[in-house]
């Protein structure tokens, strides 16, 4: 089964590293730099004390041929768009598989004139260390559901796959997409504003019930994900990645784009068009924004 | 005439180095260290590219004689409540003056048996090297007004003092505290939180915005302070004050207590009890709360 992968992040790097062990991969980069890293070294995954080496094609995304049985596309939201005429010229028969935070993508992937589409919403910790290295450091699953059309060859990806990287089937993406949200939204930005890692949430008596408001604040906008997401189930997130810093941390103390947009941003438009007061997401949203804005240079 | 200043900080050294070239000043500090220091040294206070150096008396807090023409009290508010049994076994008719960012010690000074009680807000910007040194940064003045009792010989400090380092008479000393309380709440827990320095928050669009929010919710607590300030009044110190690391953004930097319950506890504490909606304060308060908890060990 040929499966391409669009995106040399952390995200994609972790999936070509994993289904490359027993898939025909091709991972699709956009610098050349990248391209020759990982050609001449293959991917390493460090995973607790040990590491394995992945060799997988590699391709530029202004030259692949995209003839797939599976696309899965594992770039960050914000960097969608420019892919949507690269994703034109393939057939459009090929599953594409997005593995994006968020829902704001939602509207645009569903537009797209593909038959068969699919979310996912990956619950693995992954740290890039760099074009061909990463770190996998919290062992989780990924979750797929069918936006439209058909599995196809996805199935063959869910049954067969790797028992240290697994794959489990939703019947309902937008639940899917919203359970994973919640709990970036009640991590991501108050560990990136606070410098904490994850554990430090619900330790800290004051964090604790900023994150337990901010969860009756969600559910303002959702009402109906009370019967999925509990603030429990997210403490018990917190708790077993204690450890960790979030991914929105590392962006604000690498001065990077974060995915606050994605995550946030989103919400808030959400609230203002259906007139929902949501102070909390408002305050976090503006000082991750301000920061963001000076660590990129203001 | 006979100053006594209570408190080896920043602000306590800035007043003693400056009112110790005029007047026989004797600064009383805690630590057996700094008195050394002091005794040994003198105040060093660098200004622009000059610095001038100061002998004065020193003591420690246990073993003063407390006989002065009036005590500054130049400690944080949170150090305040130990001092009580010190400031009873002085001559009540010896006036005090408090330097306390806020309002939240105002009550407690209030019930001293004191005769004659003075409040200073302080607009000179100081930051402390060593026990010894510190650095003049931003030139401002010293508003001073009556909360009970007589100027007596505060106003001999008023009409003699240095040009460099001058002193107003106010009449109202709630509004005097209050428009200080305005202009720390709307520079130091948004610079702490995001790091920036005080003019960035005026020019960074995120975090002006929410300056401006933060701004209404203070009116709501206090109606009448329309009358007092303004908010261009606060731009224009965020712009004069451009390049300044708030204190607030030092103490987190360094890991430090912060002053956020005398700037933002109290007011909290206000509008619990008068059943006002402050979602902005609420949300920065425990923020600033959780940081500082972390850097002081959790």
């Amino acid at each position: 089964m040929k499966i391409g992968i669009i995106g040399g992040g952390a995200v994609g790097l972790l999936f070509a590293g994993y289904l490359g062990q027993k898939f025909d991969v091709t991972l699709i980069v956009r610098r050349e730099l990248q391209l020759q890293s990982l050609l001449m070294n293959g991917i390493t995954v460090h995973k607790g004390g040990s590491s394995f080496t992945t060799r997988v094609d590699s391709d530029l995304l202004t030259e692949v041929s995209m003839k797939f049985d599976f696309v899965i596309v594992a770039v960050k939201e914000y960097d969608l768009k420019p892919l949507e005429k690269v994703l034109e010229l393939m057939d459009k028969n090929q599953p594409l598989l997005f593995l994006q935070n968020g829902i704001g993508h939602l509207e645009w992937v569903e537009s797209l004139p593909h038959h068969n589409l699919l979310a996912g919403s990956v619950e693995h910790g992954a740290l890039k260390e760099n074009d061909h290295v990463l770190h996998h450091l919290g062992v989780g699953k990924t979750n797929l559901a069918l936006i439209k059309g058909e599995w196809g060859a996805v199935e063959e990806l869910v049954s067969q796959s790797i028992p240290s990287f697994p794959f489990l089937l939703k019947q309902d993406f937008e639940e899917m997409l919203l359970t994973k949200l919640f709990v970036n939204v009640l991590i991501n930005p108050l560990t990136a504003l606070t410098r904490v890692r994850n554990g430090k949430l619900v330790e800290n008596p004051h964090l604790h019930q900023l994150q337990r408001d901010l969860f009756q604040e969600l559910l303002l906008l959702y009402p109906h994900m009370e019967r999925n997401v509990s603030f429990e189930g997210v403490v018990e997130i917190c708790n077993n990645t204690y450890e960790n810093r979030s991914s929105m941390l590392k962006d604000i103390e690498s001065e990077r784009k974060t995915e606050i947009e994605s995550i946030l941003g989103v919400l808030l438009e959400k609230a203002q068009r259906e007139h929902h007061f949501v102070p909390i997401m408002n305050v976090v949203y503006r000082l991750v924004k301000g920061i963001e804005r000076e660590g990129l240079g203001g």
